[in-house]
């Protein structure tokens, strides 16, 4: 397959189609309202990047760079990305599509932090990521998973 | 079922059955390290409260409490517990043992804070929590839910 990643662009059909995404949740509600508040459609600088198949939206992100005044991961601190939602739907796992997400995510020249879940360690980990070294004040509960190109 | 809510020691025979949760990684490694470096068991301050069948811990979730300072999610400002890691393994579920983990958080006296998985909206709306007003800043991608007392 040669499914291109593409930013997306925030608008009432982006959101139409993120309700298929389990992950579907506040940030989805927010992002709506600012769309009816602002009629302010196809904004350029969304967080959200994505792939298609036909016109489906089947795999999706988001990357929120983080400016390295903030940065407790990396040393020396830097400009980074935090990856969210990295999300495929289930009719479309297995097929190395959000391998291709991350890696368009390692494209950027930047280092990625990424809070992993449940049973996904050796996913990351295959794909570059190593473990942080678990600081239980910042992380609390979570488990990061850090990345430098 | 008349299961107690306990606070967990941190020790060995915790950890061992920490490992039978799916939410099992970097900070139980964490504490495994720190057992074995400082030779300290049974420490009283653990952020964990589970819940024992016979001698099976079969539900848990951890509680940190946060400073007021840190506060952004309260009006005013206020000590709040931040809640993680809820989980009932998959043969004690549907019995209500999640349900009494979260009101012993709520018996605690403080506002509580927790970032909702995709699909229990509903199930802490049930017990009173109300979704945060997003904040793309502070959430990013998060979905929290806010309680207070």
């Amino acid at each position: 397959m040669e499914e291109k990643v593409i930013q997306l662009q925030i608008n009432y059909k982006t959101l139409e189609e993120f309700e298929k995404f389990r992950e579907y949740g506040q940030e989805e509600l927010y992002m709506r309202e600012e769309l009816e508040e602002n009629i302010v459609e196809n904004q350029n600088n969304s967080p959200f990047y994505g792939m298609y198949i036909g016109d489906k939206l089947v795999a999706r992100m988001s990357l929120y760079k983080i400016d390295k005044k903030y940065d407790r991961y990396f040393n020396p601190p830097q400009d980074y990305y935090e990856l969210c939602k990295l999300e495929v739907l289930p009719d479309y796992q297995k097929k190395g599509l959000g391998k291709k997400l991350i890696r368009f995510a390692q494209s950027l020249g930047c280092p990625i932090k990424v809070n992993v879940r449940c049973g996904a360690n050796s996913y990351f980990q295959n794909l570059g990521f190593e473990p942080a070294k678990y600081n239980p004040v910042r992380d609390r509960a979570e488990n990061p998973y850090i990345w430098e190109p």
